[in-house]
């Protein structure tokens, strides 16, 4: 349903943390949750509402854009990120409503055809020198600004900044990845009348780089893939009426927090000093989320005793969080990332909710197996923020 | 949520049980499932994921279409199946795009009213005996070939081939059964322009039949009902990508999967034939369906004894079923079907999934009351197949 009617404000305080990819598998029986010494985080859970939350549906393993919209209590089917946003996200390029962003793979092109759609996976040292070299050359096109950024091996990211802002139809334009090898590359087709601008500029920036790249041997041409623009979002304080701040490491995150509205601070370092972000922040917001990314690196390498050992680590540093004494306290994940399948899984994710308002008392501890015990039972994401509004007491009555 | 752009093929592969009308209530204090000794079923479910699946919707007894399309993931609200196509798939008849199915009453008429709706329910051997002469003397009206088969007493089907396809909108027509004794029998009506063939060949049937039956006492004149059409369903295979079989010894159950274009195999006998035949067939499909019926008889005739000795004597050849080593085993049933109740209800349904990816742990059991604490919590049918499908590693990620 749509609370919007009912919220109201109030200065309790919410902090919102996100283990990413905390729910696991047993792997000689134990998940890494039940195998990590966390006493903290037992003690809290046992005292708080627990549950297992489902991401985007049953069945559905999530990526990181879905995850954290749907605890953020934006349905992921409704708010999808284009690819190229995603990836501009990522590398922490600082998106404007003016952009078109887009994934681009550095190709090798021979008589007209792709003989290699990753130029030989060449080195990410090369892709820094030739991404520079294109920037260098390439700054404007017509009257849009060009900027570029080089991910890994020979993945880069595009960003076309116009002189006004771009609506998402406006970026809707096809791939030029054929897909397969030993075909000619496709051409930027616009999929609408207000397209065609984002499109000839890919025209022209495919034309202007390919004679920049003539001379390589490898990466002598550029594949553009996943045009998209800013979706519109409604702000997470439009939305709850919160004063957000996010607190993250990564650049991804920050930059999905950033396109919800949050101040999205950059913080260097780990768990450490994501804490000590948090405690000097923390009196100035309603709502502080705070990303721990590492836990799911560890799950996606397939590293248990890592993903164990970094959820020891958190929980070390949760008494300085509790002791900050907000008035809801969640802790949950953006999905599963059991180290057993090496990747984000469609497995429910652990969650707690801590606030004056809960019974306690069901589980013995914040493990999967545990937290489907506990009182808020199986649920969708988006019914977390909802209960976490409710906790705070910033839902009025509905009805009379 | 649509899953087809998230589906990747794989030679990961399926065992789905259904045990039809497997769901109880406590006789005595126990269900059927408690009552049961069945040592291997209640391990497995100690190692798999459980759960409760509701077929169509709370408080909703499905019939066997309904149930069966709830679990393979075919919304029972979206995909109906006309009753007079039901009727006919129950009595093993192979319907073609080019058919329109009814069900059949034989009725007693006595100056133009209807004085007896089921013609004093005669008996079956009668039945078989007039539907006999009915099919030799009415082979073809005009241009479309009848086909009739006898039921039970006075039930019995008709289908019209027609040498093109029919829609589902052609079959539209009224059924001519007044509802009530003491009334004239109604025509069918055409309910578009387009049933208007439909409703002609069914009055020139109505007219032959009423002349060949004049002389009987009882059984002088027929009614028509549940006009209806093949269902345009989109096939297991499109769906889903699986390669898919069935393997039941009621022609209705494989009336149900060959709608769905299963590869539907006929089987002789009881649960022994049928693991049998999945023993020999298993490693020609991705996805194999086998149908467990009795259960389901011993519910509705309320033996509850009788429903127990067949759980039992699953039990017995469930080894020989997980010996197979299929990468995932789903058990459950389409609906359930208490002694208590001698039919079948709307009570949730115990279901298991098997795979390497569940965390188990949670039930000590195969039973109403322990599948409840499940981690699959109390879902929809309709989530099974993603879950299934997630389990088996054939659902990509949704979103980056």
């Amino acid at each position: 349903m749509d609370i919007s009617s009912l919220i109201q404000k109030n200065d309790r305080k919410i902090i919102f943390i996100i283990l990413d990819g905390i729910g696991g598998l047993p792997v000689n029986g134990k998940t890494e949750l039940e195998a990590a010494n966390k006493p903290n985080l037992d003690a809290l859970a046992r005292v708080s509402a627990c549950g297992m939350h489902i991401p985007v549906a049953y069945g559905i393993t999530p990526g990181s854009g879905p995850g954290h919209f749907g605890v953020f209590g934006y349905d992921p089917l409704k708010y999808e990120i284009g690819r190229g946003v995603l990836e501009a996200l990522g590398l922490g390029i600082e998106l404007q409503k003016t952009d078109v962003a887009l994934r681009c793979n550095y190709a090798t092109l021979k008589d007209d055809i792709i003989v290699d759609r990753r130029a030989g996976r060449i080195p990410t040292e090369k892709n820094i020198e030739l991404t520079a070299k294109l920037s260098e050359q390439i700054k404007e096109i017509d009257d849009v600004k060009i900027i570029l950024k080089p991910g890994k091996e020979h993945r880069f990211c595009l960003v076309m900044r116009f002189p006004k802002n771009i609506t998402e139809k406006q970026a809707m334009v096809t791939d030029t990845d054929p897909q397969k090898e030993g075909k000619p590359p496709a051409q930027p087709i616009p999929l609408n009348e207000e397209s065609r601008e984002v499109s000839e500029i890919a025209k022209k920036f495919i034309e202007r780089a390919r004679e920049i790249l003539k001379n390589e041997e490898k990466a002598n041409y550029v594949l553009l893939r996943g045009f998209s623009a800013l979706p519109h979002i409604p702000s997470f304080e439009e939305k709850y009426r919160l004063k957000a701040c996010s607190i993250a490491v990564y650049p991804m995150y920050r930059g999905i927090t950033r396109l919800l509205g949050m101040e999205t601070l950059s913080v260097e370092g780990d768990i450490k000093e994501e804490v000590e972000t948090l405690k000097k922040v923390y009196k100035d917001y309603d709502f502080v989320f705070v990303h721990i990314k590492k836990i799911d690196s560890f799950g996606e390498d397939g590293n248990f005793e890592g993903k164990v050992k970094k959820i020891e680590e958190f929980d070390n540093y949760l008494p300085e969080i509790v002791s900050l004494n907000p008035d809801t306290l969640v802790i949950t994940g953006d999905h599963s990332t059991p180290s057993l399948l090496k990747a984000h899984s469609w497995h429910p994710v652990p969650l707690l909710i801590n606030s004056p308002y809960v019974l306690g008392g069901l589980v013995n501890g914040f493990t999967e197996r545990e937290c489907f015990k506990g009182e808020l039972g199986i649920i969708p994401a988006t019914a977390i923020m909802p209960l976490v509004l409710a906790n705070t007491l910033r839902l009025r009555k509905f009805g009379a």
